[in-house]
């Protein structure tokens, strides 16, 4: 760990009371003491943006009205005082218009997934980040497990050869109960086309499936063929979809997922074959990733084991044992957000050689996951290309 | 247990030195004590059928040149010398011929899956057995264990009430190695469509993940679509399939198999979510069965526990926490056989209430499984009925 | 697997209706098909025996009154159509009187564990056995697993090196319910200080964890320190037993046994530490075993893998991931015993160079752990040697 | 979640550049944004007490060459200014004169364990607690833990009502290799007496098992036989212990610990059996405990769960499935400080109806049992009351 001259400072827009992923930001961003919460629009509420920002014991006077406001009057702090990038943690219809204000403010985005509303938006977000060249990430937090980015140089590196077979699934229970009719706010706006986009389920738990496959293989989907279905009277949505899917080296997968699955709380799990070996790893023991070789015993990795990548214990705390969890890998990803935000400071090239959190690029990505599977269920769970 | 005038005779084709399977069906077979082994026509080799007799101490006139040559000298034996049934263990390719001989010479039949060499054979076999009015059997083996018959009885008395999405698959490293250059028997007529069919996973693995899943829910696949791979060179037949499955009862479900995984052995594991709750099973560790309740501690059941019903206990030979395994469950589908052919004889009608082993109908049923697979990839990989 | 001029004709002792490790033993001994059952004395009721008798199809000629009847009328028939050996499934208390009843008249021997019902009897029995020359089995059926064989192996190849620490456990929810006064056969004899011996818990269970250690590792306990426990009211055996070990080897070990632990069904595993690596094992998952080696990945070695050693593949039957069990290691036990008895009618020399079933010096030892356990905890649980 | 007027302010002794316990619990006070760092003397060399105050942004001023320098400097700062707390992260040797400074000094204290390098130093500890009545808290962060929250008020509402048998097990390979030759610093203190202590691993996780079992049943050891070993040449410490436990309500137990395991990272397990049922749980895998009741169905109760009672989730962040780890559950002991202590400034009664963190009491009770296992082992592994 390398020291530098200051903490950063950390804006968020949404994460007010009763939400869930706001909290998760900022203990994520807490962990490592790099990063230092400062101003916030936590709520369209401005008396919970008051109360949130009181709990975390804000300057009052960095607790914003609206976000257009904090952005203009943050932009007008001093370096150093203002805040140096924004999370945003609100439901995916306003990601777009917050990320392209903050942008254009000149300030660093971190943001939620799925990163947009509707495909446009995620190009043209595409395009503003290139423009202004600041740091954007995308919180698919599972890259940031050690074992995950482990395994991503293992394939990089050719031990598994061709990838042959992929098996990723996210099972949850979430919806099998109607939440939103019994005034669970996550489930409400996550439910609600309005809110969510033309994806339900593929975008919330279906979109870090694509993630984390073709971030570990580097092998992108090439074509899938989809099949949606809403079981629960008066949902608009996707709640459980099945694709098959093509990659472009030659291989074939599956994806099953669900919101809607009986007794699956986090169940995301991803199964890789090659031609010479595979590999297990599950979201809800991440700190264990079974790799198999063709004829040989079958092996367990363990998080932190000396035998590792250089990737791998860049990426871990503690020692093999005590066993990380989602806030750590969360803050992972935080970590390469702040290592990218202060070589921009500091007039530094962005290192571009190893990806150290997920892009606006892997965000395009993910809204194309959507529509494509959204198109193949629209035309008779047909192919498309991806 | 209900004592019996006599012990049955069993006869078999296939199953000389060499072959696996033969030995489980014996094995099996002799468990529980309620069947001899009585004559064979082991190999197209005779010396090898000697041999073999030898081994299993038969009287060596039992032991014949061609399986025709059987049907017709033990047709001419007195009841209760002659073999009251025989057990086809060939590759797929003569399983018909061999199955309508003994049929149609007055033997009941237990029959190796799939059933037949073509769909058509299938057809007719079915219209045999429902002429002959015989016994038959097909092994689909994994309907044998306790636990997945107390599944299927959760099923059928609305324990989860309607089935919304299955997760099956079977998972092999077997042919990740070109093990038929090698000299291997069974990966030899395995990955020869002259012996095996149209088929290669997908009737070796696919028709017993079928068989399984529609075993448990009673809820048959209505359509599929599905993309079959082969990935070693010279191969002709699929190593790999994936399929999206629509069931009758609306609900949906992925089916994922593959011989060419590293790293896996037996690997078939199904998981099944109803609306109310839902049930996993791996036939690896075939005494547990993971089973949830929306919102309640997730449990497991393990085999020959006090809690569990009458079809289970049924089923089971040990007390719990002793493993069964494939053997026994392979053993309580030739009891499922022994009570047919027995209750045959004492012209007792057949119990038709309740399903003990697979029949013609499970077989056809795999076939068209088969047909509709490799219909579904040879158009593309679009939807069909099955 | 050579074939032999006949099968071994089996007698058994005890093993009548409501018994349960009778039909364990009929089980194992018939799976390999080289073994008939032939004749018995199944209970002190004849009625009884009568009975169990012709649900084996035995000849009515062949179910005696008592055993003593059994062993002279046997006696007397002529090679080839006498029993070759007897089982003895009867509780502790009459094994010593059946056995050496059964050898006297020549009889070859496979006799449940505890061996005896005191340590007097054990000893005399050895000297019967030795006298004789006779086949004695006893029936510890968990070195009868191919991953116990194959580990014990790694261990007599110095593998591990020295072993420093083993954890061993035996655990069992049985008696934590009076089955004994809810009219249970089983738990009747077992807590019944009359039918069982001095030892309840550590006769039952303690026997197979000692067994089992000294099997895989070669290395005897040499001192133990005991602590035994009841907690039902009434009972007069230990139902829960926890043990300090030292072994000659100078490692160190815990023995953890209860037949009161809620929720355990026949939780027997055992962990072996040594200096280079660790095994561990359990019984009721018993196709795999883990391997560690300091600083590498964690193994997981299974059953019938082409990497495992002769002693292991001679053991098994079918292939990996098809799971094998209980009956399945008994058999193996019992093949043991075939071999021996064979190498004995044909004249051979008895095959001492390895160990392919337990015999009358395990049975002693299993009778010195009873003696030494319960000589601890008479002294006030203070050191013994073994 | 109750805002307060300020963050607490924390310095630390110990955990400089090199240290591993310094990172954990400064991540561990942060997560929860409640706590800022704001002063330390990290090691006895002030070039690293500068480096590591760097790091974490300090104020130069508030770093120190002495501990006696930062408490006597950091008591004269005015309240809101100086440090609230102080948290002792120094081998052993240290803390007792350390602890004893600071709260002399008037500063609440966060302390490792093993409390204090003897035990008269731990009953003196006790004493300038009382007489203070400052917020001490020893950090047996496995309580934190809400599945062992929960456990503990099972326990407390008689739900598995009394304990019968304890398993609890603390496995680690650290040891099995001479580290303390190639120079780690963690492994040179450890098996340093001068540094240590009288217990090697008996201190070092042998306390850790104690007071884990100790918090869930409530239930305290009353007599203990242990059996201590070395096996690397060189060492003066113990590695490896086993002991027999006896408890106060009547119940045995065994405990297992060592450091020198291959293949084990940090394999904390408990294992509590009571008359009417039993929990497993493993530190390796938090979010998951077993609870068994006799004669139905095993369940898995997961961390977040709705059905879990109000202490679990009081002690979690994140949903179910989202695993949680070991700086979760340590935060949450900080947690409990930050209540402890604010409520302390606001002049409330410290909450005394529930424990929220481990107290000087626990921390006497591990010296005690250190000492009860040395004085067992001297006395060739004697019973020994604790």
């Amino acid at each position: 760990m390398v020291s530098w001259k200051r903490k950063l400072k950390m804006g968020m827009v949404g994460g007010g009371q009763g939400a869930f992923i706001g909290w998760v930001h900022r203990m994520a961003a807490a962990l490592d003491q790099q990063i230092e919460m400062t101003a916030g629009c936590f709520s369209r509420d401005y008396e919970n943006t008051k109360i949130t920002g009181e709990q975390l014991y804000l300057d009052h006077r960095r607790c914003y009205r609206t976000y257009e406001e904090m952005a203009e009057k943050e932009a007008k702090l001093p370096e150093g005082e203002k805040i140096d990038f924004v999370s945003v943690v609100t439901p995916n219809k306003s990601h777009f218009p917050i990320a392209k204000t903050f942008l254009e403010g000149g300030f660093h985005v971190v943001c939620d997934k799925p990163m947009t509303y509707t495909l446009d938006e995620a190009k043209e977000l595409v395009q503003i980040v290139e423009k202004t060249g600041l740091v954007f990430c995308l919180t698919h937090n599972y890259t940031g497990h050690p074992l995950v980015r482990h395994a991503r140089k293992q394939f990089a590196e050719g031990e598994f050869v061709t990838v042959r077979k992929v098996i990723v699934e996210y099972l949850q229970e979430f919806l099998a109960v109607p939440h939103e009719k019994l005034g669970m706010k996550q489930a409400i706006w996550r439910t609600d086309p309005a809110q969510s986009g033309i994806g339900g389920t593929m975008g919330d738990v279906g979109t870090h499936c694509v993630n984390l496959l073709e971030y570990i293989t580097q092998d992108p989907i090439a074509e899938l063929c989809a099949d949606k279905s809403t079981f629960l009277p008066d949902r608009l949505l996707d709640e459980d979809v099945n694709a098959l899917l093509r990659f472009k080296g030659g291989g074939k997968g599956v994806l099953a997922i669900s919101q809607v699955a009986p007794g699956e709380e986090n169940g995301l799990k991803i199964r890789i074959y090659g031609s010479k070996g595979a590999i297990v790893w599950a979201h809800e023991n991440p700190n264990y990733m079974e790799v198999y070789k063709i004829g040989e015993p079958r092996t367990t990795i363990t998080r932190a084991s000396g035998y590792l990548s250089d990737v791998a214990a860049a990426a871990t705390r503690i020692p093999q044992g005590h066993p990380e969890g989602y806030l750590e890998a969360f803050a992972t990803i935080y970590n390469g957000v702040t290592e990218a935000v202060r070589a921009y400071i500091d007039g530094e090239p962005l290192n571009t050689g190893e990806y150290n959190f997920p892009t606006v690029h892997d965000g395009l990505r993910g809204m194309q996951f959507i529509y494509s599977t959204a198109e193949s269920c629209d035309k008779g769970s047909v192919w498309v290309k991806m």
